[in-house]
């Protein structure tokens, strides 16, 4: 044990601290793999005092904090590979109350989302941020990546839900910020910063969240579509006349791998684009939506769900797609573009990958409706390794040029972190990012708040 | 011409510029009267060039900056009383573009809210933020103090509408901040930062706003109701079984003036206090909650509108308030707090008004689904005008200690301007107000934009 480390120990008494290798390479990490996980040690709090104790602790000696959620991201932002203290909330991690009149839950950063679901489903009551990880990812991670997931269409991102925040800033200060209320026009909203700031600023200790009443019943279809045009229609006339709940596409390769690793295809030819899209129930009118894109040639094929496990069926054919395609650690990446510009931005990707990388497996997936498509790449069998993670920077690096001239952003939902971090300036100018620099130094005097990730000091 | 003023004349030789004593007076203020305009000049820029060419030259010469929109607000944030230079917005007033896939119209900060409103609705859809200053209110003001009003229950504050934004920083620097993405996770996120900022970091140049489907038919009902208790107990009902677009309450007081003033009177027996709903057509639904909550006497009586003309007259009882009270220059002010604390706050407040102001003529009503409250207090006839001021600021000062103590806010909506900066630190924590006049410092190294309003540098 160093000797600052030692002193930490002394000086917080009853903080869980832990050394161990194989707690520095579990904690140290998240779901890239690609950093080895080099953690001083990690700190487990119990209460918003030793957060603070820490804090001011890592001050008095210069230590790194990474503060560590889940560690669910594919961006590196939970990483520690230089000798961090990893803060980790997996002991703060309980329900602290709920208020029916405000129909707020407020919460300790290291509850499991699917947690807060079930603690909002006990009062009748919906959280509705949701994605796959919502069994491991915890909701201080998801505020300081501003998560989004598959009901954005709907709800918007966690931002929209956060009523209140307690924090703990780089400087050592523990701030109260917004409280719970509706309304605030009192100055700048600190809460809002803190929302997608990577743990760059401080630590979120506390979480008031807004909650919602759950949508009535709802259904699901399956469309095969010809053309990405095509797509963008039905998009169209599903949001202006049924209530959705959801809208995501794939392409036939993501078909082909969901339904290699089990899935059922409803369909018997295949068609380039497909649509899930979920919606408050409707026969009627979801009926006619159908019959008038079949007949207008905007779809070729489609099926609506007759019962749960059906509607479970089409589900899993776009939930399924992240995880058939595990085994073959993909090369992947979460973009967001304009709505409208969905398929100008697809056609030069095609033009670009047809033309300089024609043997890669290119799978589109993601949120229509939000202008987010994820990219995964499945590594052609004859390329090795190395020269396929070389290639796949270059993909990266070609596609950030792209979607700076489409006005769209390296980073939906996933966050900087580190993986992202050569491509921010693609999406924020250099006077922003100055300007954010600047800001991390009111918050975060010493810079000890996850350095390097986001941006380098 | 004051040898700075020339200067900035020859350097934007296509620049409007005003010094005659009427624009002077005319831009130098806002709806609330307290200070005596003295701006140096009025700038009215055609273009964002010009605006960045004005900040350039105000910061070479160290002149402040005070932008102006409508001047519609009651907290003196747009006010020019220490010779600063007012730029107007009122040449900035046009619609730019309409995209129908993304659903955002792009403005320049001088248009009115009414014609955001008109445009919208010209392509089907809403700009749902409204409020009674629609007509002489400007975009970009509703931006600098993240306007509210009377649908936030159901759509939220302005924030929620800003889907790009467009600024000019005090430093000079031009950012286009989020370019209408609907996901992006790229850092801290500096529109919503200047969302609320109250002119005090930059000028809003431009800005995209989301749009979204206009509700269908709507209903209104009017509630006369015993008590407090009773009234929250009759909001959750609504909010439970209607889909409420506004939940809004007033006294028998307010009900007094606004009758006085010519509106219709539909109770024959006064109630203490009284709330208008709309809420989605949905009359069965509506005459059970209202039959309920008389059988439970929740209720004491009630009215649904049974035409477009009687949900106008109904809506005239609470929209006409404000109005009815103008003659008599009333003293105002805009407060918040948790939806479940109004019952105690205005109890605590009944405490001190009846005891310590038993002449006054308090008027309360507001936005119960939002925490939102507005106190209104008629000048008693025998009290002297200074001595009214006097004890009104006593009244603010004894209020933003029960706010304190009841975790509630001093600004719901108004913002903080001249007004309410003494009370800002019963809402913000000192080291919160340490930390924006940090952030300010960063966006405005000069200290030219809006000196002297939110807080002191």
């Amino acid at each position: 044990m160093t000797a600052s480390l030692a002193e930490l120990a002394r000086y917080l008494p009853h903080l869980v601290l832990r050394t161990e290798p194989g707690d520095l390479e579990h904690y140290g990490r998240d779901w890239t793999r690609r950093w080895t996980p080099a953690p001083l040690a990690i700190a487990l709090p119990g209460s918003i005092d030793e957060v603070q104790g820490i804090v001011r602790w890592a001050n008095a000696h210069r230590v790194a904090i990474v503060p560590s959620g889940g560690r669910t991201g594919l961006s590196g932002g939970a990483v520690a590979a230089h000798g961090e203290l990893v803060v980790s909330f997996d002991r703060m991690n309980k329900v602290l109350g709920f208020d029916a009149v405000d129909r707020t839950l407020t919460v300790q950063p290291g509850i499991a989302l699917q947690a807060v679901h079930e603690a909002a489903r006990g009062h009748g009551l919906m959280y509705p941020v949701d994605f796959g990880a919502r069994g491991s990812c915890q909701i201080g991670g998801n505020i300081a990546t501003n998560a989004g997931g598959i009901r954005v269409i709907r709800y918007g991102n966690t931002r929209q839900w956060i009523a209140g925040l307690k924090v703990v800033t780089g400087g050592g200060e523990l701030l109260e910020l917004n409280r719970g209320l509706v309304k605030n026009a009192t100055g700048y909203d600190l809460r809002h910063l803190f929302v997608g700031s990577e743990g760059t600023l401080g630590l979120v200790v506390e979480a008031t969240l807004a909650l919602t009443e759950p949508p009535p019943p709802c259904n699901v279809m399956l469309f095969a579509l010809p053309a990405m045009d095509a797509l963008m229609r039905v998009f169209g006339e599903c949001r202006r006349r049924l209530k959705l709940e959801a809208f995501e596409f794939f392409t036939d390769r993501a078909l082909h791998h969901v339904v290699a690793h089990g899935a059922q295809n409803p369909f018997e030819t295949a068609s380039p684009y497909y649509v899930v899209t979920e919606f408050h129930e409707n026969e009627t009118e979801a009926l006619a939506v159908f019959e008038h894109c079949l007949e207008s040639g905007l779809v070729t094929d489609g099926v609506i769900a007759q019962s749960d496990a059906q509607a479970a069926a089409l589900w899993k054919l776009r939930e399924g797609i992240t995880e058939s395609l595990a085994k073959y650690r993909p090369y992947k990446n979460d973009i967001s573009v304009r709505i409208a510009v969905v398929p100008d931005f697809l056609d030069a990707m095609q033009v670009l990958l047809t033309r300089e990388y024609p043997d890669f497996d290119v799978v589109w997936f993601g949120h229509i409706g939000d202008g987010n498509l994820h990219i995964n790449v499945v590594k052609p069998a004859h390329v090795s390794d190395a020269d396929f993670i070389a290639q796949c920077e270059t993909v990266t690096k070609r596609m950030a040029a792209i979607l700076h001239a489409h006005g769209g952003s390296i980073s939906a939902e996933h966050g900087i972190g580190l993986v992202k971090k050569p491509y921010l300036a693609s999406a924020r100018s250099e006077a922003e990012i100055a300007l954010m620099r600047g800001m991390k130094r009111v918050f975060d005097p010493h810079g000890i708040m996850n350095p390097g990730k986001l941006f380098d000091p």
